[in-house]
């Protein structure tokens, strides 16, 4: 179990604190789904794992979307009559609507007042809010910020340019033994927001690291993505590609304390949807399975019913359902080193089992074979076996070639590692051949 | 949702005293499974809507059973040596045991105690008791009563007539786009019980007025029918219509305060069944969904193995658990305009799933279609979506051709109608296609 | 329901002390996997019930396995200086380890402690050890014992041999109309153990006796085996007779006060799985249904994914769960009568279940028939029926020549023998014929 075991052999808190780390230089960029801070973000992540760059031009048709103008911004403020910046975008990239056209005036309160955004029920968080498909300006600020302001005039500007420009993304590959592709995704486009998703990009870039330089089964892609139209982009440039995907995962909301929730796939039953569900209930934190539903990250589009791929959702707190959850309190507290290492042990361990699995057939299947002339079995009978020796009963009397080292997991309750390791000495043995043309089996998906 | 919506428009306590108006008005009717009862039973039902009578003749055989006698009966009683009716048949018809053969004698309370049915657990109800194919007379009373009588002559009276004549059962029918039918059936012979099945006749009477002049995608078909040996009697006579009944329900005891019971058809998975336990948990009351049994009304006709129809049937109190249940007790006091009412609306959106359920086509079935352009999304972004919005992505996600959109409404938990309306509205912005061939499709079906 | 009605024609304490008479005499027997011990025993069971032994050589390759050497012994113990037995197999036989090598020698107590196998956490019992396939010698004791012994010189014998013999087992046969099989597999091999297993061996041998000289639709065998070795050889000798049994169960451990569990075979939904469940559920005891799992008993060998016969194991307490497994307290006095007797009701009741369960045609599928005027229903009509109709109506119902009998008790909650008699009466009425080519019905196994 190769992936978890090099995360293992690091002290975790050490790790934890470089994800932290991680995600801390990122929090100040101001990003959106086009412009510089992605770009920004993508090449601080570049620095960590090679990443290659596209680039997909302003008013390009994805499927039923268009590519939209590129979005920059280099300042914004609204001044009262002082001239003091009463909101100031250098304090914090959430105070601009995102999108924002540019917009340089002097008005009433009476007339920045529908284009100013807060959260009557959170006064004192900033809340996120976007444009980007209607044209529009706005400022985000706290309630008691807002009810703090007099009836009198102010200065407004966005320093913003939406010209002509280009969606820009970042793919992390490499190569396995198999052409067939596990595919990470991660939306990058979000601001100052820790949880969602600096999370995501600081484990999926460590995820990714871990990949680098090892003998692997599958193929892995790595997409850090602006959300929806980056998908969208992607889906539609490479339908070629997204057809090798055989697992995927989209990673959000990982830092935080809460427990794990793995949103399942449209298909409900893929092996990427067992393997979590397995990892989740054996990883010693709190976990809940959540069925498909079509609304969410961009699973939204991988499971759009014309692709239908086994893509699921990783996830500690479910967003939307946090009160932090696109707000300003989605900093760099509400995240922490400790989750965010446990979510990278989670991903490594659910890759290890994607590695793994596979469908063996037990060579003696006419009885049990005698375990004890190998050395696989205790020597002084009439006391009970121990989980060791029960992991290879399990494997070796449901190795038919119809069920995986998944299915087996899954039945005998034992963690897939303990049934995996039970499955290389039985092999070494002599006493498991790999199941050939079996669906699944690494032999049938060369 | 047209149907609810036409009984939705009007005071619902106005319509639940319409209904237990007409219960009222049918209470005392000595009513059999032959004879005037049920006659001028459907004679009154036929005032309401457009009723079609059927005479079957006695001796008719209709598969295994044989029409009886026709039963009808003018006076009856148990005279004291004073002349006193002690049970008095105008008082209750309930006194005589339905189809009792005329008699006419003076005996002793030892010879007449064998012909006393009483109730001991429940002393001062009259039992409702039948004798239809083993020739026998008798006569029910409250056990107090039963008790009181004293050991001396008493003189017996039933001048009631068993000869050939006919079974009478009446049929509402309405045409829809489709030669395909919904069958509701009420048993329409019980004599003063109110819940059963008074409650049935009135919902139903009120609900086959609800179609009438209304365009719609089903035929109907109501029997107000003598319980087993009408249905038998229908099933046996229209081999060729039962073939055509693609759902159909069974409507008894609705009218007392108890929380509603659906007991699935046979099939246990047909598209009634779904849609009645979809209804039922959206309805606002306590429901319970109860597995097919042989035993019960004339869903064990329509649910013979010969036939296997897709009937269930939809109670309040399931017969038989109700100690008011075949007594006096169940009488005009025990049904409630208000539950009456809420049957009605039951029975009118069942029949409105019905109606709306089809298998639709996402036009554009690879990745999200943009609904922000078509105005069918929020323009902000950052804030979660309303039901309305995230009903449109259910149905887009899993419009697949294999989806219905009842499928629909129970993976996503939200009511059907919420999703028929999403559909409606993404029909008619081009996003859904009508999927072609599909089971349950109104296209494959005419 | 034949079999269960002859155990429940005599006194049922009475029975379950012949039960316990019948393990009382087995006790003192040192068996072992070969040897004259378990010739013994199966002598013991051949004076009640005909049965035929085979003797298989040592050094016979049964697939992966070989038959060891045969071992004998006559006495052992260890003296003190003072000539004083301080351990005894004379006393019990779990006081050598089972199949220990001859050895006679004086040695110091620490030479010895390698030797002695203690329960430090049980310190007033004896451990039950075996060593069938690695050269070993040691005495079983129990650890307050091996506490009390001072550091001085032993006298060391286990006069046992360990030569080129036979393995040997006992079959009992009866042959019914089919020649498909019923398999009941009790292990043989177990010394001073009560529960596990003399209970299995004293109520297969009186559940044999209740077969004979009676019509049966199965044959039956029953082996009185050495565990897994003695399951191995006869499979491996047997492969074609293999192939013939249709149901089977290993019974263990069903004499202690416990309630009953049932491990499904590795199908999981075979028909002995559906019968043991279903006649646990109504036998008035407690009772669990446990998945298969690859450990346990001879089971294992005939759930080998090679065989994967239907296979159960009835035990009341699993072994390896209760503190008296595998040490002297699993004595006389941990089984009862009782439990003898009730362990023997249940297997009797489960051959009914198997014997009885066939799938029927209603003859008049259309409507249900008129079972009033065939005296099958009750006259007086508006009481509710009681459960022997009942039984008729389900058996009428579900009989498709889809659902069985035991589909049919499952589905109903009704007991299979109230089923059972209900089919027996329709078809005495020319109600049900039966099913031809179903699968599991009498006509289409022979």
């Amino acid at each position: 179990m190769a992936l978890l075991q090099q995360v293992d052999e690091r002290n975790l808190m050490e790790i934890g604190q470089e994800l932290h780390q991680f995600a801390s230089e990122l929090y100040p960029i101001c990003r959106s789904i086009t412009g510089d801070g992605i770009r920004e973000t993508l090449a601080r992540i570049g620095k960590r794992i090679p990443l290659q760059i596209s680039e997909v031009p302003s008013g390009t048709q994805v499927f039923d979307w268009t590519v939209p103008k590129e979005w920059n911004i280099r300042d914004a403020h609204i001044k009262d009559s002082t001239g003091k910046r009463v909101v100031n975008f250098q304090q914090s990239s959430l105070h601009v609507m995102n999108y924002s056209t540019p917009v340089r005036a002097r008005m009433s309160l009476s007339e920045l007042r529908p284009h100013l955004f807060t959260l009557p029920e959170q006064p004192d968080l900033i809340p996120y809010r976007t444009s980007y498909y209607k044209p529009d300006w706005g400022f985000c600020l706290s309630h008691n910020q807002m009810l703090s302001l007099t009836d009198r005039e102010y200065e407004v500007c966005i320093d913003s340019t939406l010209d002509d420009g280009y969606l820009t993304y970042g793919e992390f590959c490499v190569s396995g033994r198999n052409s067939e592709e596990v595919l990470i995704s991660v939306h990058a486009c979000h601001p100052s927001l820790a949880n969602d998703n600096l999370s995501g990009l600081a484990v999926a870039t460590f995820l990714a690291k871990l990949l680098i330089g090892r003998e692997l089964r599958y193929s892995y892609r790595f997409l850090f993505i602006p959300g929806t139209i980056g998908a969208i982009a992607w889906l539609a440039r490479n339908r070629e590609k997204a057809n090798r995907i055989r697992h995927g995962l989209v990673l959000t909301c990982i830092g935080d304390e809460g427990g794990f929730h793995y949103k399942k796939s449209r298909r409900g039953d893929a092996e990427i949807d067992r393997a979590a569900a397995h990892v989740l209930r054996h990883c010693g934190e709190a976990s809940e399975i959540l069925d498909f539903s079509p609304y969410g990250y961009d699973e939204r589009q991988y499971c759009s019913p014309g692709f239908n791929l086994p893509v699921g959702c990783l996830m500690r707190s479910v967003w939307g359902t946090f009160p932090e959850y696109h707000t300003s309190a989605d900093d760099l507290k509400f995240i922490h080193p400790q989750q965010l290492a446990g979510s990278l042990r989670a991903c490594a361990s659910i890759l290890d089992v994607l590695e793994g699995n596979r469908k063996y057939c037990n060579q003696n299947p006419y009885c049990e074979p005698q375990l004890g002339k190998r050395d696989l079995y205790r020597s002084t009978g009439g006391q009970t076996i121990g989980a060791e020796i029960n992991a290879r009963l399990w494997v070796l009397n449901y190795s038919d070639g119809e069920h995986s080292l998944l299915d087996i997991a899954e039945r005998s309750g034992l963690p897939f590692s303990m049934i995996y390791d039970a499955a290389e000495l039985l092999k070494q043995s002599g006493l498991l051949g790999v199941a050939t043309g079996s669906s699944g089996a690494e032999s049938g998906s060369r």
